[in-house]
């Protein structure tokens, strides 16, 4: 076996651990807020790309259409989200970020950076970039390899 | 907001599509097999660092002991893992990966480092290696952040 699969698989041994470390961090920043983890995620993705569907954001997060419903429904109630007609198609209406989600979100992204600055103290920003763009890569071709099946 | 933290966060943004990806990825592969997700994490935790007991399975999975002693119990009936003395804890006792236990996992490891051969091929081995060590770090420094608070 080449060293190539080896390293790959060293990268794929960190996923699930950080994975677990940065929900929990981001879950005890969120403590006090009414924002959860589920519609910061949500809020997130529209403000990236604006206005999806439920079932594109059920896609997105790979999560079930129930799900994101019930998010979406609580987000709406909080004013963080509001619900609009779809100009095409009339049953499927979409999901946008209001002004005052945009500014809830901010806040607590703010406040995530802040503290990954000191997290990433000891890592350059050239080394953090190249690592984002081979996790990018694997993230592509491991889709693509599950699209293929 | 300095480029090193937003360089962290894009990091970070790969970790839960990429965990998933992979995961799937991983699952489809044990199709057919015995072993399934959680046995076979606990086998390749074994297999690293010799007998466990349960409590210490469950603190490094991140999962309750319930979750651990269930999937020992399964793995344990098929003969994969065996349940010895503790000569330190009587009432503790330690789980081991038994040589049918090596062989099965070696044999899904070697498969799964063929399927990573192919999805990371259009990656060099030294910046697959290089963000491995870039995301370890990130993780010891979260972990002590959660630690810490």
């Amino acid at each position: 076996m080449t060293g190539r699969a080896e390293a790959a698989y060293a990268v794929l041994r960190q996923v699930r651990p950080l994975h677990q470390h940065a929900a929990r961090v981001v879950a005890e920043d969120l403590r006090g807020e009414r924002l959860t983890l589920g519609s910061r995620a949500i809020l997130e993705r529209l403000l990236d790309v604006g206005p999806q569907t439920v079932p594109e954001l059920a896609v997105w997060l790979s999560v079930s259409r129930q799900a994101v419903q019930r998010v979406v429904d609580e987000a709406a109630g909080l004013g963080f989200l509001e619900v609009r007609p779809n100009p095409r198609h009339r049953r499927s209406h979409l999901i946008a970020a209001t002004d005052r989600g945009r500014r809830v979100f901010d806040d607590v992204h703010r406040r995530e950076l802040a503290a990954l600055e000191e997290v990433a103290a000891d890592l350059g920003t050239d080394e953090l970039a190249a690592c984002a763009r081979v996790l990018a890569e694997l993230n592509g071709a491991l889709r693509e390899r599950l699209d293929g099946t």
